[in-house]
C-alpha cells in the first residue's frame, strides 16, 4: 500500500506488454501499481517498481500477492477461474470478476451465453468426440469447420479450420480428452473488433469500431475508424459490445472481436476482457488510451474520452523477425518519419513473437497506413530500404 | 545494462516528477532506463524498476551510478560542475555535458556569455557587496533592482526585487558571501517559454512558443501557442533558443525562459537544460513530448515531431493546498471532464509544492483555459464546486 493519502493500489496479475502498457497509462493517474510477473526480467517487469515473482496457477501466490491491492486485474486470461472464486469469496476486489472473466475463458460457455442473449455468433455447437462431426457439419452448414478448444486459445492457437472428420482426428485435441467446439466457417469480409470500457458504477463508453487485419491468426493491423464502415454495422458493434458488457457483468475493457460477413452482417468471434491489441491505436489515437480506460474502470474512476485525435490512425504489429536488434531499425523509422509513434515491449526478438508495434495518424488512410506498415516492416527486417 | 540487443541504458540524476514522466516516455522507446534517486520513494523511484539511492554531490556515486549506464543526463542542475568534468574525464558520456550546463547552473556565466553572443537579455551586471549596488542601479537604469544568486535558485528562490541599498543587505545573500548578480526590472507585458531539443549530431527542433503564467514566481499556467504572439517574435524566440542551443553545445531539451516586454521586445530570463515546465503541455498536446526528445536527443536517436495536436493546449500545474488526498478530487475532475488529462507526480503534499498538472486540449482557447483551471483548483482544494 502506498503511504500516500488516498492513493490506490492496483494489482495486475501478468507481467506481459499489457501490464507494461497499462503500467504506463497509470502513472499520471497516481495509483501504485503491482505486477505478478512470470519471472523477474518480464515486459512490465523492467519498468515498474513493485514486481512480484509468482506462478498465477497457484492459489497461494495470488492470495499473497492480492492481500497488498485495492483491486486486482488482468493482462491475460489464464488464471484459473476457481482459484478467482476463492479470492472473491476471502474479499479480494477482482475486476473483471470470475464470473465475467469466464465468458473470455471458456468458449463453449461464451457461445452458450451469447446466443441466450441473442447476440449474433456464428453457427456453432460442443462436439464431444470425433463421430459426433457429421452431425455438427450438417447443422453448422457443413464442411470445413472451425474446431476451437473451449480454453487455453489465443492468437491463433487452439484453432483449426478441418476438411473432414479424418483431418479433425488428426489434430489430435479429441484422443487428448481436450473439450471442443465447432463453428461454421464463416465467409467474412473483414475482421472488426468493438472495444468498450465499463465500470462498477454501470459507467461505459465505447471506442471507435476498428477494423484488424490478422495474419496466420495474428492481429498484424488496425484501422481505426473502420474504412467504409456503413454507420447502421459500427452501431450495432458497439451496441453489441456494450449489451454483452452490461448482461456479463464486465469491469474494465471488453474487446468483442468480430467478422463482417460478405453479405453484410456482423457476427461475434471472440471476447478478451483487459486492454486488447485491436486497442493499442488509442495510446496514441484517442484522448484516453484503452489502458488508462481500464485503469479508471477498475478504480471506478469516471472514464475518459474514447474519442480519436485524427481522422485516421493505424497500428502495425512488430512481429519478431530476423533482426535481434530492434534499436538499430529505430534510427532509420526515426529519422524517416517524425511524427511516427514507437511502442517496444522490452522483449527478446523470436520469429513470430509480438515484440512491438508502431502507431501513425494524420489525415490520408492511404498516406497513414504506409507509414505504420514501412516502419514496421523495416523493424522487423522485412525491408531494409 | 539491458541483456537484450542494441538497447541502450539512459541514467538519470534526480528522481523528482521530470525524471517520472521522462520514464514514462521512454517505456515505448525500449530503453533500459536507471535513476539515481535522493530516497527510496521519491516521485520517479515510485515508478521505475532501476532506482539507486544515493547523493548526487558525492564523486563516487556519480561514478558508480555511470557505470552502468550508456548516457547520464539530469532531472535537475544541481550536480557539482566539476564532478561531471571529472566524469567526462573518466570517459562518461555526459549530456548535456559541464561545459554547457554551466549556463544553467551558473546565471553570471550565464548573462556574459549570453551578452557575447549578442542574445538579448536584460541589463545586468555581477555585483561583489551591497556597495556596488548605487553603482550597479545607476547602470542599469536605477531602483529596484533584481538580485539573484548565481547558483542554486529555483522556482524564484533565491531571487529578490529591491528598492534599495538596505533592502538588498537585508536579503543577506551579501554578508553571507554568496555570488550575485544584479539586473533591471523589466516592465514585461508577459513571460514566454522557447523549447528546443538538440541532438550530438546537430539536429534540432523547436516546439511552439508558449505563455507561462507565473504565480509567486512559480509556473501555474502554461498557453500553447502563447495567444496573440506576432509572429515576428515567435520565430526570433524560436531562434534564440535554437541558437543558444547551438553556440552553448547543448544536448537534450534547452528551454529558454523569456520576457515579453511591453514595448514589443523579448528578453532572456533564464536558461534551463532539461525538460521543462513550461513543455509538460507536450504530453498531450505535441505529436512528440518533450520527454521523449529529450532521451531521442541524449540518445542521439532522430528527434520527433513538437507540432501540436490541438489548436490549444492549455495545462495548469497542481500546487498542494490544504487537501492532503489528491484522488478524491479526481472523481469530480474527471467526471466533469472526460477529455481532461491529469499528471499526478505522487509526491505528499506540502503547500505549494508542485504534486501534478493538468492538460485540456481544444478549439477554443477560453473554454480550455476554464477546464484546465477548474480542474487545477479544485483538486488543490481552492474551490469545491
Amino acid at each position: 500500500m502506498s503511504n500516500l493519502v488516498g492513493v490506490p493500489t492496483v494489482g495486475m496479475i501478468g507481467g506481459g506488454q499489457l501490464a507494461r502498457m497499462t503500467h504506463q497509462a497509470g502513472i499520471g493517474l497516481g495509483v501504485r501499481f503491482e505486477v505478478l510477473a512470470e519471472g523477474p526480467d518480464v515486459s512490465a517487469a523492467q519498468v515498474a517498481r513493485y514486481v512480484t515473482v509468482g506462478d498465477y496457477r497457484d492459489l497461494r501466490t495470488l492470495q499473497d500477492f492480492a492481500a497488498g491491492c485495492d483491486v486486482v486485474t488482468f493482462d491475460h486470461e489464464h488464471v484459473p477461474t476457481e482459484h478467482l472464486h476463492r479470492m472473491v469469496d476471502a474479499g479480494v476486489t477482482v475486476r473483471p470478476g470470475p464470473d465475467a472473466l469466464v465468458y473470455a475463458q471458456d468458449k463453449g460457455a461464451m457461445r452458450e451465453r451469447l446466443g441466450a442473449l441473442g447476440v449474433p455468433c456464428p453457427r456453432n455447437r460442443p462436439v464431444a468426440d470425433v463421430g459426433d462431426l457429421d452431425v455438427a457439419a450438417k447443422e453448422l452448414g457443413g464442411w470445413p469447420l472451425v474446431l476451437k478448444t473451449t480454453r487455453g486459445g489465443y492468437d491463433g492457437k487452439g484453432v483449426w479450420v478441418v476438411d473432414d472428420a479424418a483431418a479433425a482426428e488428426a489434430t489430435g485435441v479429441f484422443s487428448a480428452g481436450i473439450p471442443v467446439i465447432a463453428e461454421e466457417r464463416v465467409d467474412f469480409a473483414r475482421e472488426l473488433s468493438a472495444i468498450v470500457a465499463r465500470s462498477p458504477s454501470g459507467q461505459a463508453i465505447a471506442y471507435p469500431v476498428v477494423e484488424s487485419v490478422q495474419r496466420d491468426g495474428v492481429c498484424h493491423e488496425v484501422i481505426a475508424p473502420a474504412p467504409g464502415l456503413p454507420e447502421h454495422l459500427a452501431l450495432q458493434a458497439q451496441g453489441i459490445a456494450l449489451q454483452v458488457a452490461g448482461e456479463l457483468g464486465v469491469i474494465g475493457i471488453l474487446a468483442v472481436e468480430l467478422f463482417e460477413t460478405r453479405d453484410g452482417r456482423i457476427l461475434v468471434n471472440e471476447l478478451a476482457m483487459r486492454p486488447h491489441n485491436t486497442g493499442h491505436w488509442s495510446i496514441d489515437g484517442a484522448v484516453t488510451s484503452q489502458f488508462e480506460n481500464h485503469l479508471r474502470a477498475v478504480l471506478d474512476l469516471p472514464l475518459g474520452s474514447p474519442r480519436p485525435r485524427a481522422p485516421w490512425t493505424v497500428m502495425v504489429n512488430i512481429l519478431g523477425g530476423e533482426y535481434p536488434d530492434m534499436h538499430k531499425g529505430l534510427l532509420h523509422c526515426l529519422a524517416r518519419d517524425p511524427g511516427l509513434r514507437v511502442h517496444l515491449y522490452g522483449k527478446e526478438v523470436r520469429p513470430g513473437r509480438k515484440v512491438g508495434h508502431v502507431t501513425a495518424f494524420g489525415d490520408d488512410l492511404d498516406v497513414v497506413r504506409e507509414r505504420a506498415r514501412h516502419a514496421a516492416a523495416y523493424l522487423t527486417g522485412e525491408i531494409d530500404e
